[in-house]
């Protein structure tokens, strides 16, 4: 089963509120490359927009720079295959912002599904999730950066996706890798099935 | 069907010969991430190591300094799992030296398998290439930098491998990215299928 009509799924990407090291609620610092890496994967599996998530005002505006260069400065006119990637991302206070952003585009509140590095019980699959998605309501798929969402983040979400195995115990891929796998498995091409 | 053994693949990511955005033969500058990303995934797929390839000995210089800092230096106390992949990398003047060293390590001179973002002739798939490493020859997995690996490149290899295909027509995916969904439909779990 693919998703058959264009999917009605928008990503977040946290820096608030994920864990540290040790297990303390952060507001991480923005990697310019999560977002380039972000955006060019949702532009290629269809998604229709990419949430940076940050309560700081100084990451807020560093976001917004790099946004403005590739799709109005010197970076639109050097690449414009960046500038239909990046024309996708928006900044917000908060992942409830995001939500209301969604619903104000969708006509409806999103669901969000948050992705974790863990097992957590009741996880759902990315087949379960193809499932949902195919029922044409918006969701909104949440990555944490740093060590990961915060444990009540992760409750408060209405699903929680089960997370990505490869072929050994090794379990620790980068954020953009994650992002770029479960969009592929959610909504690539049927040919591998 | 997947590998049912270790997967006798090793990967290679080249910054010369690659071109540039006017089709012009470059050496690129190495990018911290791309070694961070692309280690760690071939670590969570069980590929065996990743090569990077660059003839310029500044550059050469950086990686070294960087997988040092991760494997030996204090990056190692800070972050044990990241030493579990960077300890993968090795630096290599050409692809051909890449290909002598996997002949040590392998005990046969590997098949080159290389990746392009375009069609091309003659290119096999995702599961072709999944049956010939099943049959346990080393492989040779090639991405390239920049705007892809060199014409003449692409030529000399064994096999191109098809390029990924999102849902939409937009076709520019990090060198990342692409890494991370090829070593998933190539090695990854198969409860997707």
């Amino acid at each position: 089963m693919t998703i058959s009509c264009s999917p009605n799924l928008y990503l977040a990407l946290a820096h608030y509120p994920v864990v540290n090291k040790r297990g303390e609620i952060i507001a991480s610092a923005v990697t310019n490359l999560d977002i380039h890496d972000m955006a060019r994967a949702a532009r290629t599996y269809g998604a229709r927009g990419l949430y940076v998530i940050t309560p700081l005002e100084d990451q807020q505006a560093l976001v917004n720079t790099l946004v403005s260069h590739w799709t109005k400065g010197s970076g639109s006119v050097y690449n414009p295959k960046r500038c239909q990637a990046l024309e996708m991302v928006c900044v917000r206070n908060t992942l409830e912002d995001a939500c209301e952003d969604v619903a104000r585009q969708a006509g409806a509140y999103p669901r969000t599904v948050v992705t974790s590095a863990r097992d957590h019980s009741g996880g759902i699959s990315i087949l379960r999730f193809r499932e949902l998605l195919e029922r044409g309501n918006p969701y909104l798929l949440v990555f944490g950066t740093a060590w990961g969402l915060s444990p009540a983040c992760l409750e408060r979400a209405d699903h929680i996706l089960e997370p990505i195995r490869g072929k050994t115990e090794y379990n620790h891929l980068s954020v953009r890798s994650a992002t770029s796998i479960i969009l592929d498995r959610l909504l690539g091409r049927p040919s591998l099935e």
